[in-house]
């Protein structure tokens, strides 16, 4: 032994002695049976956009406005995980949790996916983000939902087993029944019900239920549906977040250390366990141990849990463990009791008595329409690309996927982020769609080219289409058409039936002729573009494009065009040989004669304005013999600031009107008409800032009412604006909304199916989120409004109904957002000019017998949400239809789908796999003849291909069909005499014909 | 291939095109010559208690207080360091790291242990805590560091190379070389000085020097000095903790997100790297990656740097780099250049014109006086131990040890932290002497028993000690001493030299007798005690110990002992045979004519009271002739508040009085004199809150000063209490005070070395701590006034030496601590009863003549830090000294240490070895006798041991100090002719002789 080994053993001697504090958390509990089981879920809720952009929020920036980092949340918990096995963590983005997989190492990947192949890390959820129940369209719940699953599976080969919609405001029922059970979940959990339904619910035990949401399917797709007691953040002095500004204690088992208090948290733990076992059956409760943006050093939480866990199961009394939503679920499952029943939906929301979560339906309905406008437009897109051969390495069309995914995030479609968020969706959005258009562009051209035998190789495209044809501005219509040359207009249809709608273009010049592939002419009529429209066009085409066109168009030019289903039609339209003289007779008349009543209307349909005040004051139908005295006017709510009874004011999501009468923005208004052979045009302009036109078009019986609002005063007074149409209904209280644009729910003006209704807002306690329409009947009519965007609706009297279609306040509403809902337009020249935004929109109005107005809803919506598609070029007409063809289907052309059946999806996913999603569009007893089953040949709806392999699957395609096991629950009262709801048979592959029972949606892949 | 087959390969296909944006960074740069090498150097800065206890700080609870946990600190960094081998990290605090390592599984330990191993985890300072550079007494410095240091050495066989003081309010010459070079340390790093200083050094790039703080050693004990040109934290814009209220922007490279901003922010490194390089020498600079309490997710940090580095490199215009201290001081030196040269100290600190930081100087005296007690009965307890052999598993000094090491943090004797953790400060040295007094009390018992040769087992010791003895209650001398039985005092000197002193205990009776082990009757006096110690024994006793004891003593019986080195003495105090005949003669006269001076005095030293005013008018020693007038008195400096000027407010760190003249407490005292034959004691009552007892002992040639301070009255005005002494000596501006208690420096009054001193603040800028004393000198005489605790001290006038003892305040100072110094102590009954702080305390007085002052300096000094320990018990004294040895020394009988060499540690580390530490007391020219080459013979010192093995070592004994690599250094000036400093050589293993030359200190290591 050498100098310096004699050194050492000198010097290192010291802490011989050293204390070890070292314990090894025993974190392996499972579920113990006659012990109440706390069921920690750890969980970080992870908007996808609100204070902050998604982007902020994923790499930690824009940290004074919110400290949040998701990018830490995933670092961290996958760290975390790996150091127990035990542990478990749910996560809900894949918006965010794409983004971070990305970045990741192959390394990471590889220990990832052993975490989820273990149950440690488990997708709740799984969608895109975590979307909005109110405001969203259910097609776009399935595309995010499906884009999340599918990159789930395609990664991990994972199916998510549970909803986790712990924070949207309001539930509905096709987020119960279809993005639930159809998923193949379980379970749904969430934290916002009504605060009296709560209540009720905690009172009686029945926080969680089964749930029933579909009137069609009931208990085939039932969910095990969870309210949480509280909230979704952990039981009060339970959490562990790093930094958070709750006075963490942790858990201090050094006896080393001062302070050492297992005992008295070990206490607080089963106080606080015992007082959720109180409200809840069985003896599983789940804890949800996150909030908001947590985990950010996810080690900071699975530390104490460990903790817990380890020193609770030594005290013995109550069991903890760490779980998920599935095992939650299995356990209660499991424990064969019997659960309340709940059908219909959760909404509207209210947390507090003068605290209805309603006005959010309607805040920011430009954001709304934009993102409905895109649904549709990417529907499309989706068949587009199918029928031309994807070819994503030209063009990408996941960027407006992941952007719609992420809009239809419970703060983006909602209306309740900030500003900048809100700007940031509609900026990825804009992205997504232009690049899509380039993708529908080239698709088109190579559909439309008789080159088609070549795939491979795009087809350069001229097209041009026109995304602010609403405010007049398309620049190849307005275009001087060259003399050699026509103004090529090409028609897509993505509905499955052939279509007739009038074309409406803005041109400069009013010798027009329209001319069908065959060379014959159409009838054109001309509108006078009107200044409100010129202004519009002047304001936002400077603030969204930067330009100021030095010429606007004069006029719109109408025809009407037919189109097969999914198939396209050409229309040429070039300078009329002769001079200008059908211009003339063509311009639409004007009429404004006092004394009698002004009838509109080309067809069956009539409307009737006062000459005298300018009002609607009658609708009727001469064919169907329905006539109903109507008057129809815009007022405003004024908003509430907060008052004596409650501090609460109206704000981005939050709807308090503060209890005056609404205003009545004109009495009397001025009045114009303008006649023509394809559509009557009634002009009004009820003020300043409120401008609507009624159009009724030649060969619909629908009005299409076109309004124009904003900017919205802002004299201090925030503003609610509706249109409130009064008929003289018997409507009895009652009234019916769509779910989700898919099931009509029956409304009762002050009602509630689940508890009894405090009437504290008699108002904002009645609004329903409306995404397809709204209707009110009595004994001998219905009366139904179709709206073109996510819209808050009522009928607050009976004969009434009335939409919220504007909204512009002054006050934040306290929920977090922080601003007022107060949406400004700015353009940018040397200065920076403002104002408070202009909202253009549409809806549409119908009369029916009654029982009779479901044809007219389910048709006309899947209209509106899949309008024609156009697209421009300008080339010679005959040169045109040599290298191209005219019009034509990718179906049989004798076929089309039948009148109750959508095509919601048509997509080539890569690999050549496609994915198609048909829909029956009909509850069972809406209609007599189209309440029925079903049938799609598939064979002729793929005309020019051959179906090699075809798997029914889940709804969001990541499962097949078959193998979704559905668990069995006792319910409250439930005796098994349920009517069997009608569904589709397998589909044979022989004749490939797929079979809908009414509200059935089907899912396949398929490969040709 | 099967159907489940066929399907997987269905559902897997969407994401066949997933985009990867994963980056590996390259993170390995080091060193590149010719570029500016910025050297990251990750650190947290973990206060070892300030706003919260260090166990609070430790676990992370009490976050509302503030948001820190440095148990994430060290997972989380531990987590980083393992994910890139080129991470690294720094740590200082032990304390801290001692808990988190003994809670550890192996796994981790081993995984720490590689980390170290590499150099990704490096400790820097390694003490226990970073000590206060003020207000600690270098034992105290030692015996912290040698706890961490010995802590690393044993569980990482490392060393550090790097001072890291980062935080402390000044810095002192002992830190400087002592606890610098003398630890092999080859750089400290800090951020503090005034900022005039770093003003005057950034312009001349001089913030970093060769720092040769000791005069004694020069550039033998010479240490690179890094300021920082800032502070301790990142440079603005480079913080990415977590949760940070800074709005961190970090570095966005994905090409899939949006906001990228790498360009910027390297450009943003960049441009804070060159502005740094301005004002520093050689193209190194380092960045302090941190801040307090930061990395608690270090993964925040690790990533952003390691993108910093990535492209800051691609860039390629700067290299940034991994770095820590070691590897920043090896660059420096390697360069080559020349450096600046500093000597003494960096105090007092001011980070503005008007904040002053010499308030902590004094703040909390309690506490200040609490550690000094302690750290000089530690150093007896561990003599003792060892003397006895250490029995660890029986009784526990480490927690003292622990306690001690925590107290010296620069937030806690300092007096700067909050009250609730002083409280905690005060608890755990409580804990641990109360561990130490078991163990003081068991080993003295089995020194003194005559069972000796029985090692291993406890001897059951009867012994008492009374740490409250100074306000006189001690239960074992106040109790009636039973008929056949005596009071048994033994007397343990810690000193290596014989002493003699007088001892004073409170009794209840005057009829004792004293006699020594020979049974010789002693001579004693009684002394009433007085109201003032009678009314702080009742409530402090009570606020202490929850105790009320009945009866007070009445008289402090007084008798003079004599005890060997490393000895001790055994007295025997039995009630008197007689009547208490002897009680009135010895009781003490009380004196107070008027009209003539009062002089009193036992020995050569008096001192003249007016009996007019009853204040101090002449001392004077007739031995030596030196005779000066003096007076003093109390006075206070009212606080500022802020004012015009400046906002600052006097506070626990700042020091600002209003600028008045300091108030006089009374210019009249009552008086009372007391004479007897071992002591008179002059009693004088300044006002209801001053007390002051002057003591002049038989056989002393100096004056003791005990004062009674508080409660300071609160009417609203902070007061700062001094004792000024005023004499007539023409002092030159010049005065000088200890570093640590070790090193004498040269004050001059309105005047810095280093830089024109803008003179702000003509008080609280010529404030300097001591620890030892402050001395004056003129041409003739010295006037020495030597303290008993950390205080702070000037003399604001020729002539005048004062001390501020004292200190109450009504505002913070806003440094962070958040609270006003505003002390109070309570009792608890059925109400809770509070009032001011009151301070008992000490100091002395000397005159001599010019040149001979150090003398008394020097061994009062020792005397003071080492008073002889006391321990009671009661037996009969002729039973006791059949049992018992009544006097002894381990050492050789006939030998004593020389009088300038002190033991400083003498301490049995586990596993037999012994760690010695001898200090020579003298600096070279202090004095003509003892300012030369001492010699200890440790076979005499050791007279009953065999010394097996020796090692010299380093300071902190963990490593060997012939070993220590010392770095050369060019600077600026330097000729090479400074002289030798005379260090003992080598130790020869035959005799076992250890030479120290003057100021030296030399450790071992020992196996006997």
């Amino acid at each position: 032994m050498g100098k310096a080994r004699t050194l050492v053993l000198l010097l290192i001697c010291f802490y011989g002695t050293l204390v070890s504090a070292y314990t090894k958390y025993n974190t392996g509990a499972t579920v113990v049976e006659g012990k109440l089981n706390v069921h920690l879920v750890p969980h970080s809720h992870d908007d996808v956009g609100w204070l902050k952009t998604v982007d902020q929020y994923y790499v930690g920036s824009n940290n004074t406005i919110q400290g949040a980092c998701v990018e830490n949340v995933l670092d961290s918990v996958v760290g975390s995980l790996q150091k127990d096995p035990n542990r478990k963590f749910v996560f809900a983005e894949i918006a965010f949790f794409h983004r971070w997989w990305v970045e990741q190492s192959p390394e990471t990947q590889e220990q990832v996916k052993k975490l989820v192949a273990t149950g440690r890390l488990e997708f709740v959820n799984g969608g895109w983000c975590m979307h909005d129940e109110a405001a969203v369209h259910y097609i776009d719940m399935i595309d995010q939902t499906t884009l999340g699953h599918r990159f789930i599976k395609d990664q991990f080969n994972a199916t998510p087993k549970a909803g986790w919609q712990i924070d949207p405001f309001g539930h509905s029922a096709v987020q119960g029944y279809l993005l639930g059970a159809e998923l193949g979940f379980d379970s749904v959990h969430f934290a916002r019900i009504d605060y009296g339904d709560r209540a009720k619910r905690r009172n009686d035990k029945s926080l969680e239920v089964i749930w029933r949401a579909s009137k069609t399917f009931g208990s085939s797709s039932q969910i095990f549906a969870n309210t949480f007691p509280v909230h979704y953040s952990a039981p009060k002095g339970f959490n562990f977040e790093l930094g958070s500004s709750d006075n963490v204690v942790p858990l201090q088992d050094d006896p080393l250390l001062f302070d050492p208090n297992i005992e008295q948290r070990v206490q607080d733990f089963i106080d606080a366990a015992v007082i959720q076992a109180n409200v809840t059956r069985t003896n599983h409760i789940m804890w949800t141990m996150g909030d908001d943006f947590q985990y950010q050093y996810a080690e900071s939480w699975f530390k104490q849990m460990d903790k817990l866990i380890h020193y609770v199961n030594k005290d013995g009394r109550v069991n903890a463990l760490y779980s998920t939503p599935s095992i939650y679920t299995n356990a209660k499952n499991a424990a064969n009791q019997l659960w309340p029943l709940k059908t219909d939906d959760y909404f509207p929301y209210a947390d507090g008595p003068y605290a209805y979560w309603t006005g959010y339906f309607t805040s920011r309905p430009g954001l709304k329409r934009y993102v409905r406008f895109l649904s549709g437009y990417y529907l499309a897109t989706r068949q587009l690309e199918f029928f031309a051969g994807k070819r994503s390495t030209i063009y990408n069309t996941f960027d407006l996927a992941d952007a719609l995914g992420i809009a239809q995030h419970h703060d983006a479609v909602s209306g309740t982020a900030k500003q900048h968020t809100t700007d940031d969706y509609a900026k990825r959005l804009a992205i997504g769609a232009s690049e899509a258009e380039v993708a529908v562009s080239s698709s088109f051209a190579y559909l439309v080219s008789k080159q088609s035998g070549d795939q491979s190789s795009a087809v350069a495209s001229t097209f041009s289409q026109c995304q602010l044809l609403n405010i007049s501005y398309c620049p190849p219509t307005e275009d001087n058409i060259p003399a050699a040359k026509d103004l090529v207009v090409v028609l897509y249809n993505p509905l499955g039936w052939n279509r007739t709608d009038i074309v409406r273009i803005p041109v400069n010049e009013a010798n027009l002729a329209v001319k069908d592939s065959s060379g014959n002419n159409l009838e054109v009529q001309y509108v006078d573009v009107d200044s409100v429209t010129a202004d519009l066009r002047r304001f936002y085409v400077k603030a969204y494009l930067g330009l100021s066109p030095k010429i606007a168009p004069k006029y719109w030019l109408l025809f009407q065009a037919s189109v097969p289903p999914l198939g396209w039609s050409t229309y040429f339209i070039s300078k009329a040989a002769g001079k200008s003289t059908r211009r003339k007779g063509k311009l639409s008349h004007l009429n404004n004669k006092n004394g009698e009543n002004i009838d509109v209307g080309p067809g069956k349909l009539k409307m009737s304005f006062s000459s005298t005040s300018g009002l609607l004051e009658r609708i009727y139908n001469s064919k169907i013999g329905v006539n109903i005295p109507i008057q129809q006017n815009y007022l405003w709510y004024a908003s509430s600031e907060g008052d004596s009874r409650d501090s609460q004011a109206s704000g981005a999501y939050i709807f308090r009107p503060n209890g005056s009468s609404p205003y009545i923005v004109s009495r009397s208004v001025p009045l114009k008409v303008i006649r023509g052979p394809l559509v009557d045009e009634v002009h009004q302009t009820f003020s300043s800032w409120i401008y609507q036109v009624t159009r009724l078009f030649k060969g619909k019986d629908h009005a299409e009412i076109e309004y124009t609002i904003g900017p919205i005063p802002n004299d201090g007074v925030g503003k609610e604006v509706i249109t409130r149409m009064t008929t003289n209904m018997a409507t009895n209280k009652e009234f019916y909304t769509d779910s989700n644009g898919r099931d009509f729910l029956k409304r009762v003006r002050d009602h509630r199916e689940d508890w009894p209704l405090q009437v504290t807002q008699p108002v904002a306690g009645n609004y329903y989120p409306l995404n397809l329409g709204i209707y009110t009947k009595d004994k001998k009519s219905e009366f139904s409004v179709l709206v073109d965007r996510a819209t808050g609706g009522s009928s607050i009297k009976d004969g009434e109904v009335e939409l919220m279609v504007h909204r512009r306040l002054t006050n934040d509403d306290g929920r977090g957002v922080g601003e007022p809902l107060d949406e400004e337009v700015c353009t940018q020249d040397v200065n920076v000019t403002c104002e408070g935004l202009r909202v253009r929109g549409n809806y549409y109005i119908s009369i029916d017998n009654v029982g009779a107005g479901s044809r007219w809803r389910r048709t006309t919506a899947q209209e509106i949400y899949s309008p024609l598609l156009l697209a421009f070029t300008h080339e010679n007409a005959e040169n045109w239809k040599s290298s191209h063809l005219t019009t034509g289907t990718v179906m049989d052309p004798n076929y089309s789908l039948p009148p109750n059946v959508a095509l919601i999806t048509l997509e080539e996913l890569d690999g050549g796999i496609v994915l198609l999603r048909l829909a029956h569009l009909y509850e069972p007893s809406e209609d007599a003849q189209y309440s029925t089953l079903a049938k799609v040949e598939l064979k002729k709806l793929f005309a020019s291909k051959t179906i090699k392999e075809l798997k029914e699957v889940s709804l969001s395609a990541n499962q097949e069909k078959s193998e979704i096991k559905k668990m069995t629950w006792k319910v409250e009262g439930d005796k098994g005499q349920e009517p069997q709801a009608v569904r589709g048979g397998s589909v044979s592959t022989s004749d490939f014909v797929v079979e809908l029972g009414p509200m059935e949606i089907r899912t396949f892949l398929l490969k040709f």
